[in-house]
């Protein structure tokens, strides 16, 4: 199968210089805020985005180079299959996110719930619509037992910041 | 800024041979059933992915050569900014779907509400997590005065099939 090559539309900006200095999953990116710097080349594709209050960011996991097959995903003690997980080493390193769309001035989107790492190279912008992205009746495997420590993080980070 | 190179690590299979077959967004694809067949090579990555009920497929809209940065989205009659809608002709032509899992077996993934042309290289597979993956109070910019069409085409497909 032929190589796909994408071209990075803009970079992203955050507080989080260092992988370490990331929060481990984006519920606990709870106010913080960051930017995406579009190239100017696309402006006019950023039309009708302010009606939005939240947008998929598709991205580069740049710094990851490498990835098993098998990782001990954060929240848990046991070798989990890759897929399972959102880790960022994984055979194609894209990454995705929701965040909060704060406010669009020229080229530069303001954005909030932010878990990337700085200079951050972005692949793809698109809106977030609940009634095609948010399917009832989720399962969601190995970690159903952790479902309070997600919804803790999210908590403990609002009362940090 | 550099080229990012990925390299398909499967193939997804649907009813749509072609373009105008499909369906015009997600939630017209409800009871569409398709499947992924992942290259051998990453079958161990698949192991605990069959807990959850649904998946994102991360794509490579493979047909898709050019863009417009304003486009006539489906459901609406006025140019709207590209990264404003789920349009697959973009400057990455790269798709995102929400899709239900049926049934793993070995290198085969059974999958449902699929909105994917035949045929389509997969880039990555990641699990969807209520916890992390829905926010609350969205806006849906232009998309707000069709919420009806997208509930109502849901239905229209339900009972077509």
């Amino acid at each position: 199968m032929k190589t796909i090559n994408f071209k990075p539309i803009g970079i992203i900006h955050s507080p989080f210089k260092k992988p370490e200095d990331m929060p481990i999953q984006p519920a606990a990116a709870d106010g913080v805020y960051g930017s995406v710097e579009l190239l100017p080349e696309y402006i006019e594709g950023l039309q009708d985005v302010n009606g939005f209050s939240h947008i998929y960011l598709i991205y580069h996991f740049h710094l990851s180079h490498d990835y098993n097959l098998k990782v001990i995903p954060f929240l848990d003690n046991t070798h989990r299959g890759l897929f399972s997980t959102r880790a960022p080493r994984r055979p194609n390193p894209i990454g995705l996110s929701i965040v909060k769309l704060v406010k669009i001035k020229e080229n530069i989107i303001e954005i909030e719930n932010v878990d990337i790492i700085d200079g951050t190279p972005l692949i793809d912008i698109k809106p977030y619509v609940p009634e095609m992205d948010a399917p009832e009746n989720c399962k969601i495997g190995w970690l159903t037992n952790h479902r309070s420590e997600i919804k803790k993080l999210k908590s403990d980070k609002r009362f940090t910041k």
